[in-house]
């Protein structure tokens, strides 16, 4: 029986990446990945009658984009692991409502796309379905009204503060055939170092996104160099500084050269007003989807550890001056 | 590559549930099934500073119990699957903090301890983690006041309303060894016929269980004669009913004498002033932990298929007019 403290993930068919699609809102559609995307829509609201519903046609627009890229058919995806920030999920229920995928409903937080990267490859790889869709969003809308004030309000945010992209990413993972390759992956274990500051995720995750990269390092006896790019999920640029940190301090390891972060990329934060940049679950599922696909496909990228991060709470565990569990889960892609 | 016409996931290795463990609360304890728990609580309060946190808790003790029985320690199990109600599921994510276990974070409302137990066997059964844990969670009190109104607030319930069940079910899935098998098992797909009463869940649920079982019996070429239950996560028995009669004209299959609901095992609706009976993740997830477990173990039953049932609306989506998109996941457990 496997301990916990050897608790690799190996993919031993290696599961293909078939195909991703990404669908953004304005500000990602003005931001330095703009021709990364596959819809850009110069309107947040998406002509839908509630922040909710945009969003989950995001999630119906990367499902279809997604499926139709791999030259599928929703029939052929056997299951599909999704999630969002919503309260109960609605946008991935909605979302899917009407596809006849089977679901597998997820919430990790911002770390949500890894998480159903990593569960996509298992069920492919078990040989339990031929196709799984593995799948994330989020509103910057929805998510300000939900977690935080509403917009009319006004409110002025701080600058470790992130900003919750709108956008959904969405890939199809298969058994053989021409892609990228999940071959290993480690879901994280909560971490919780007493953050309460809900205007600093980034502060609550990067000890968590530590404790999944330095044990995925150790069990797989690599280091940082063995890795075009070490990505993490979206810590921003407060936390992704106190990874690095982190990192070099109580593990001996330098991430500089090989890290990038989702939230980093997504936006160029000072001329955009994002602040520490973008998060939320669509962040790093639209990132992944797009640029980071493309460059392995490329082959400017070789070998990718693309670790999602999530900050666990919820409004009410805030006012109720709880700290913030955050959870990172890893999956190792390459080309 | 499998069409997901064909969707079954059979579980070659016939993955072994070691062990299961129920907390419950008051009205729980107080019910017929009062000598099957664990551990009965006198007061749903549990001594913490909030219904959430006495939530975290009930996911605590039926954590360390599911452990301990199978003779396990936290490093041993490689992967828990755990999904809760409340707002960005903090049950299940505070109830596992400092557990050491790594996490996977469902959300598949009432249906999330079928999904759990499905995720489990593939995760052990493909051989990625020796042990898995399986787990669900709700609070009436929590539910109460984020689903519905302030306890203090006294509103009156409608006949058709479900009552939460306070309680927390945990299993651990191995590899080998004595006890009950999951052989198969399918995930449902969202099934949304336009019912927009939040206090009729049960009616919005039914259709969804109903394309669950009878695709299950369809792929497997099976008849209800061939189980000694077919037991659903929680209809009600309004929705029950419903089930029954759509299975039988819909389908031309008769469960009448194989069917249970384990919102209607676990009060008695009369005399316990439940309505039509009980629901939340917590209901089936403690009534399988407990009841269902033993029976098979005992020999009293042999082959019970699982139905754990969802609806997958959110308070907003309900407010905002939507109908409630519903699921069934399936679990085939034999002695």
């Amino acid at each position: 029986m496997s301990r916990n403290t050897d608790r690799l993930l190996s993919f031993a068919s290696a599961p293909v990446v078939l195909s991703g699609a990404a669908v953004v809102g304005k500000a990602e559609g003005e931001g330095p990945l703009r021709a990364e995307f596959d819809v850009l829509h110069p309107d947040d609201g998406l002509r839908s009658k509630s922040w909710e519903s945009a969003e989950a046609a995001l999630v119906r627009q990367a499902t279809t984009l997604a499926i139709k890229k791999a030259g599928l058919e929703n029939q052929d995806v056997g299951l599909a692991f999704a999630g969002d920030l919503l309260n109960q999920c609605t946008a991935s229920t909605f979302g899917l409502r009407g596809s006849d995928i089977p679901l597998a409903g997820l919430f990790g937080a911002c770390s949500t796309f890894a998480l159903a990267l990593l569960l996509a490859a298992m069920a492919v790889d078990g040989g339990y379905v031929g196709h799984a869709l593995a799948e994330a969003s989020s509103h910057f809308c929805g998510a300000e009204k939900q977690f935080r004030f509403p917009l009319e309000y006004g409110g002025q945010r701080t600058p470790t503060a992130q900003r919750t992209v709108t956008g959904a990413g969405a890939v199809i993972v298969g058994r053989g055939g021409e892609g990228v390759r999940i071959t290993k992956g480690l879901a994280g274990k909560i971490v919780d170092l007493g953050v309460t500051d809900a205007a600093n995720m980034g502060a609550a995750m990067a000890p968590a996104a530590k404790e999944t990269i330095a044990s995925f390092l150790k069990i797989t006896q690599t280091a940082p160099s063995d890795y075009d790019m070490i990505l993490t999920g979206d810590l921003g640029s407060v936390g992704a500084q106190l990874l690095l940190d982190l990192l070099r301090e109580e593990e001996g390891l330098d991430l500089s050269g090989v890290h990038a972060d989702c939230g980093m990329l997504i936006y160029d934060a000072g001329r955009q007003d994002a602040h520490a940049g973008g998060s939320g679950c669509g962040c790093s599922a639209a990132v992944v989807s797009s640029f980071v696909l493309r460059r392995l496909r490329e082959g400017t990228l070789h070998r990718v550890l693309f670790a999602g991060t999530g900050a666990m709470m919820s409004p009410l565990t805030t006012l109720q001056g709880e700290s913030i569990p955050a959870i990172a889960h890893a999956v190792l892609l390459e080309a």
